[in-house]
């Protein structure tokens, strides 16, 4: 069992994760962050000891989780001195071998979800991808992830980087064509917010039925005076009307 | 004020509309529907008298509703004799013109949300868009719109072009969006209700910030390398391909 947990990096990941980990009873030992105020706070607030050197991280804990940006990874790994020790990182699009060589026991412990400052999120909803070089790392960090979390699931490397494309489309792009709802609205004195009750109605739908089931719309029942309306509107917008014929040809054919 | 009321049509809309207009305590006089039987059954629920014959229209109410299909309004509308009571189309795409010359007292009472037969809605927060062709029933159909919900706005009819073109990008693309998220994982074996939480926290964002302050991803930090590497997973998705890259451009110059 995963008791003692050394954390690198000091961020929204860290932060969360932290306090999730240490309220389902395990002891994080220490925090590192090459910024010594960053790793204090956060160390505070968990009750552990701080470090801003590499070298002075304890080398004894069961396990390590590298919450940093997904290009330092592999540098800081590198100069860990673990060797069977448990090492993790939270990403979403680094591959696990990132870890390589680090120790014989590396894996993937990586929370799909957006973690802000100051903005509590309902962990024990939060979808936790597991992945891990060896069986039994899999299940101490299946078990550790279910201690704190509804949702775990194993992910493989390369399913993790089809979750990231499938999350743009369904986030990123989600929230731009937001964005260029409130532009074209705004371009005409109407408050964005008009729109949110049908936003939440829109996506609340999904919450039970499959999307595709659920699409309406002037594309969807081939209504081409709408287009056609709606594309001439658009002639101010041309940026806008090439993503408007390119998604509504899309939902044509589906 | 505004006290009976004649129905025309009996799908989602009048149905929503019926009842929540009687627990504001209007009478709902008469539902009219070609189908004898649609009318019948909604005519049940609202205590109303029902027919499926045109020249059998109550006369006398002061507020005729017209819940019918957009290309349907102008024809039935021309066989009604009413002259000076109040007529109203509930459409977000047809123009008020659309009901010209059929009384002197026109508009719109339009609830901006899409209805389903068995879901309720939270009629109180759906935003009605109120238009008239004279102050007098502009004020009679805002009290109405005020009696039942809460969010009541005058929008015009070139108003309610820029509203349906906002809400096509915001739900109808949103949700062709996450089909296309959808389609991708289910080729690589992953359910798509892992990205639900992740949906729902991309959403609720909107509810407290604009969306274009909100945007992240790889085409917002110009992350050339992952999207490269997007595109290359893309291969096999042409289609995807292309908006993947459309949404991107149109994301990295806003």
């Amino acid at each position: 069992m995963i008791k003692s947990i050394v954390l690198i990096g000091s961020g929204n990941v860290a932060t969360h994760l932290g306090l999730a980990l240490k309220n389902a009873g395990c002891e994080i030992w220490q925090v590192y962050s090459p910024n010594a105020k960053h790793a204090s706070v956060l160390a505070k607030k968990l009750k552990a000891k701080y470090t801003n050197h590499i070298e002075s991280i304890f080398p004894e804990a069961d396990l390590y989780i590298m919450a940093i940006k997904d290009d330092a990874i592999n540098n800081l790994a590198q100069q860990l001195k673990l060797k069977d020790k448990i090492i993790v990182h939270t990403s979403g699009s680094a591959s696990m071998d990132t870890l390589k060589g680090v120790s014989k026991h590396i894996g993937v412990f990586y929370p799909l979800q957006t973690f802000s400052k100051n903005k509590k999120i309902a962990i024990t909803k939060v979808p936790f991808c597991i992945e891990s070089n060896n069986k039994n790392t899999e299940n101490l960090l299946l078990n550790l992830a279910y201690s704190i979390s509804a949702d775990v699931r194993k992910i493989s490397s390369e399913q993790r980087k089809t979750l990231h494309v499938a999350a743009v489309f369904a986030c990123n792009f989600t929230n731009h064509l937001f964005t260029i709802s409130e532009k074209i609205l705004k371009d005409h004195a109407i408050s964005f917010d008009i729109l949110k009750p049908l936003i939440h109605e829109t996506i609340h739908k999904i919450d039970s039925h499959s999307p595709k089931e659920m699409q309406t719309g002037p594309a969807k029942r081939k209504d081409t005076k709408t287009i056609q309306a709606h594309l001439a509107f658009l002639k101010d917008y041309p940026e806008y009307r090439k993503i408007y014929m390119e998604l509504s040809s899309s939902i044509g054919k589906s």
